[in-house]
């Protein structure tokens, strides 16, 4: 067996260390004689299991208890949804900055429930540049605030958390974990597990407790913050596979450091890729050097034609998943946590082998 | 590593073969150097996946192309809310049907969205009887009928297929592949994988074509059947693991001999042990012979301070998970597909000599 590098944007690279530890209990989890997958959500053994996951996110990112952590269901898509749902009354101001694919996602969804006050935009800058704190003209009735720290598409990310007096709430999908972070300002941060975390089927949600309980009438019952804090994240059954991964990669992050390793290792990993990018003529990079994405890294060749060739031979050296998103083109690697320094060296090398012979 | 024998009512058993499989593949599936949860959902490789799990579903429950079916997450408590959401107006009447906890659950939801009328229950003979066809009185204006036909608390299993005007909607949570099905009789299918699928966090929807694009206005876009269906379940991040599992699953199916095969096997599986049940003065089923799950097979024991004595030593034997449900007390032992009939064998032996020793 060969684990190649794998550069997807999500579903995403795991450690390979997690998918061992996985696989020797897939079929008798800790002696008990069947998977982790056979066994009740409500069992001693998997509530230990998820308490400890529970516990461990809330060690790597110092959440205080003053916020639920839950375990659900629906990816961030579903979160577009559940968070006017959850937050704000009907037709209630809500605000939301646009820095691209994602976060246009998030205000389509909005604008269904609120009335959405899109504060600052990207758009002028053909997302190359996230808006500076100046430029977000808050509402001063706005039930929330609502942006995307990383744009997993355009890899644009900030390098600032929002000054806002209404709460505010992040969609970190394709940057929990990367590096510390200040929950305590925030009202409410999602992520889907599938890039930093685990397998696609989960969503992480933390949410400041004094948020709960303000849904409105009408939200599916499974879509409830409150109903799921109060509950366990076990009103209904939870993807308990999902969760028992997780729990092992928080534990994989724990081992490797936590999240100052992780800082420190995303940050050597990324420097070295963009440096890779802007010592040559024939990459390119679009972004802003102070909106640039540790995680997610697009990038163009000189000659668009040959994007095919630098897909199959990159795939040959075992490098996958290298290319862009279909509404973008070109060339992203993504560099979660998962993905070891050792991939952005190799791609680092063939990316100048490549240009050696083709530029 | 010794497989125990595990009756779990969900998330439950399954095939040690699959297992096996999964094991086999988890950190590198077929020599592609990452795990099928690694993979883009957008990918080839995983779209022949999850293309093959829908063709092989479709075959095992000869599915015609006028039905949809999706992967969808949020297991049978998510379906509760969209079932009114897409089939039905604000305020129209939706006919129900209430033979348990189950199906109070889904009544509860509904009520929430639109005029239910309960047209039939059970509750009048503890739930120990289904409904007979001519008890049905379905509103002649209804949008729907919904019912459970199988409850996997209470162990009550319709013994027909009932007949409406309205499109008829089940709750196969507990029961879908355990035996052939007319599909044709059905307006939409709904079941969470985690009982006689695959892991908990997938929900499978069959839903016939033309009762999509009916939703609300204000359904979240995630719930939304004809959104999901136009996308091919992958409008969002589908829980790919879970996909893969649960095509595993029906591979594992269709090499057993198919529905017929499950049919022949979990009839063999419930009669042996409705017949220890019944041939004992010693142990109880509350449930009229028309109405016993083969699925779901309640008993208690002559004396309910035995129960802690009896789970014990099953334990001892590897005979997992026998406790009734929270709500109910006593025992349960669920035989899904993937119970091996050994598992009922060893059972039976061990309650004949509990019984004998303790009787």
């Amino acid at each position: 067996m060969t684990r190649a590098f794998n550069f997807c944007a999500g579903p995403a690279s795991l450690p390979t260390d997690v998918l061992k530890q996985a696989q020797e209990q897939l079929l008798d989890w800790n002696g008990h004689g069947l998977s982790i997958m056979e066994m009740s959500h409500r069992s001693k053994e998997f509530v230990s299991v998820a308490t400890e996951a529970e516990q461990d996110f809330r060690d790597l990112l110092s959440i205080s208890d003053d916020y639920a952590v839950l375990f659900l269901q629906g990816g961030a898509t579903a979160q577009f949804a559940a968070i006017p749902l959850n937050l704000s009354a009907q037709g209630e101001r809500v605000d939301y900055v646009n820095t691209g694919i994602w976060s246009k996602k998030a205000i389509a969804e909005a604008k269904r429930y609120a009335d959405v006050n899109v504060i600052a935009s990207a758009e002028g800058n053909n997302f190359s540049q996230v808006p500076a704190q100046a430029e977000l003209a808050s509402s001063s009735n706005a039930a929330y605030l609502h942006y995307t720290p990383n744009e997993t598409i355009g890899g644009l990310e900030f390098d600032y958390v929002p000054e806002a007096s209404a709460p505010l709430v992040a969609d970190l999908s394709s940057s929990i974990l990367s590096r510390p972070l200040d929950v305590s300002k925030f009202g409410l941060i999602y992520a889907g597990a599938q890039k930093n975390i685990g397998p696609a089927g989960l969503t992480m949600v933390i949410v400041r407790k004094d948020l709960l309980g303000k849904s409105r009438e009408d939200i599916p019952t499974c879509m409830n913050y409150k109903v799921a804090a109060d509950n366990g994240s076990m009103y209904n059954t939870p993807p308990t596979m999902a969760w028992y991964l997780s729990g092992l990669v928080f534990k994989w992050i724990k081992a490797q450091g936590g999240l100052g390793a992780m800082e420190a290792l995303n940050r050597r990993k990324s420097e070295k890729l963009y440096a890779a990018i802007d010592g040559s003529d024939f990459y390119n990079n679009p972004i802003a050097l102070n909106s640039r994405s540790w995680m997610n890294v697009p990038f163009t060749l000189g000659d668009d034609a040959l994007n095919p060739k630098f897909l199959s031979q990159g795939e040959e050296r075992g490098l996958l998943n290298l290319a862009g998103h279909r509404s973008v083109g070109g060339m992203r690697a993504s560099i979660y946590n998962a993905v070891p320094e050792a991939a952005v060296d190799a791609l680092v090398d063939f990316m100048g082998e490549f240009e050696r012979d083709n530029g």
